[in-house]
């Protein structure tokens, strides 16, 4: 299939397709963006579902296709799996470089609305527009079976891309995703920036505060989010039982499993990886 | 189990095990070494069997560990899987560290015998002696079941290993080795810095060399070497074609299987790493 406004940066044959690397001039975050694309040869004759995946803080479009050992499973369950970078890059924005918890890497997949921020960081309407109809336009993509998922940062990017934008994702899951960022170290820094004192706005990028508003079409199995029980920032900046409470209340279904002795890391993500694609098919598989 | 001499640097819960790196004191090469290993929760219970994986050039210990999948396997089919590093590192040698391919990250497996490298570039045994023991001392290994395999530079390291210490292994497979370094351009001048000019000493770390002499046990199963079409490397530095040469007139078994539009990197390796745990089990299956 061409790509149209895509260059291809890296192509690589593993397992039975190819995972590729393409960059592209973004209109929504002005800048160059690279994302990665692991395409099963089954793509090659139908339409297969979609994965997008979002990374998490300081991530290119590299940690996941190198790490999380991805392919072997996109090969498997014959899907589509795209990851976009988790930032703007290059804007040379003062204040942007300095942290890693902030800026570039650090791109909280929200659309900032203050200055300097708001002419770059729009990484929610990047994901959610620009990125997922590149994706759609590009690859053979089932539309109607699209799914996401994430990891931390990128876990907090998939929940508010799913409750923000009802029935544009069939499924969403999550590994140790910032389930209330308005609420934590992190997401009070980057959001502060972000969106200046206006806590409202806040809240409209906060998983645990969507949940609760959310009428849209639901998941048929609860949405599936894995947390590692020795996993570092557990308990400063993820706090999965405030989204669960806060579910709870709408009675919306969740799934989150605690996993005793892991960690934040690839590692974790790559052990349960595989149980994410069987719960994405299983929510395509009962879609008429 | 208690790891004398060892020092635990990281320490990832992944599937069923951990993924472990240690660094310890090498007698052998003069300088403190890293090493991945990799153990499955079986070993906890009951000795398994050891793979030992050698990586190619410039790689330390965390490409493979990081890059190959090689956890989800190791715990699958219970092994313990240890991967040293690529050379001695700090030893602050003249010239061991201005080119890629020479020096740190790239010992090639060989025991130098010239000045200055003599002292610490003696990766052969360090592998074949030092580190090997180490692990058999530290962690719960079946001593009766112990293969080698490896990628590149790390696929010559594994096929001499084999080759030249009769019975010490069971089982060798290697992804896209050099076969034939005395005869290209990388083992050419690495072996004249470490060797000098006697071409004897050469053929003595050289698979294709080796094969022809070699008397001991045999594998069961022909040897597995796996090698992409779309290798760069493949008809400059890596050459199967002349090993699978050298081990027909012996009537030495080897499976050389070419790769339709695989590559050199970890990709190709994460496609093909399950056949060659097959490989090695089935070997271990059939010692008494």
């Amino acid at each position: 299939m061409a790509a149209t406004g895509l260059t291809r940066e890296q192509s690589f044959k593993a397992f039975d397709g190819y995972q590729y690397v393409y960059n592209h001039e973004s209109e929504t975050v002005g800048c160059k963006m690279k994302f990665g694309v692991y395409v099963p040869q089954k793509a090659e004759k139908e339409k297969v579902p979609l994965l997008i995946f979002l990374s998490g803080l300081t991530c290119t479009e590299q940690n996941f296709i190198t790490k999380s050992g991805v392919q072997r499973l996109a090969s498997k369950y014959g899907f589509i799996v795209a990851n976009p970078d988790t930032s703007p890059r290059g804007c040379k924005i003062e204040g942007d470089s300095e942290n890693w918890d902030f800026g570039e890497g650090a791109g909280y997949y929200v659309d900032a609305t203050e200055n300097p921020w708001s002419k770059n960081y729009r990484m929610f309407s990047y994901v959610n527009d620009e990125f997922y109809q590149l994706i759609i336009k590009n690859f053979n993509v089932d539309v109607n079976r699209i799914g996401i998922f994430g990891h931390s940062m990128g876990g907090h990017g998939a929940l508010i891309s799913y409750f923000k934008r009802p029935g544009q994702y069939k499924s969403v899951s999550a590994f140790a995703p910032i389930t209330n960022p308005s609420k934590v170290e992190w997401g009070i820094k980057a959001f502060t920036k972000f969106f200046g004192q206006d806590e409202l706005l806040w809240k409209q990028y906060d998983a645990t505060e969507l949940v609760a508003s959310y009428h849209g079409p639901k998941t048929r199995a609860p949405i599936l989010i894995d947390q590692g029980s020795d996993d570092n920032f557990r308990n400063k900046y993820l706090f999965p039982e405030r989204l669960i409470d806060a579910a709870k209340k709408v009675s919306f279904p969740i799934e989150c499993r605690e996993h005793e002795g892991y960690d934040h890391s690839y590692y974790f993500i790559m052990t349960f990886i595989e149980d994410h694609f069987k719960y994405h098919k299983e929510e395509f598989e009962h879609i008429k």
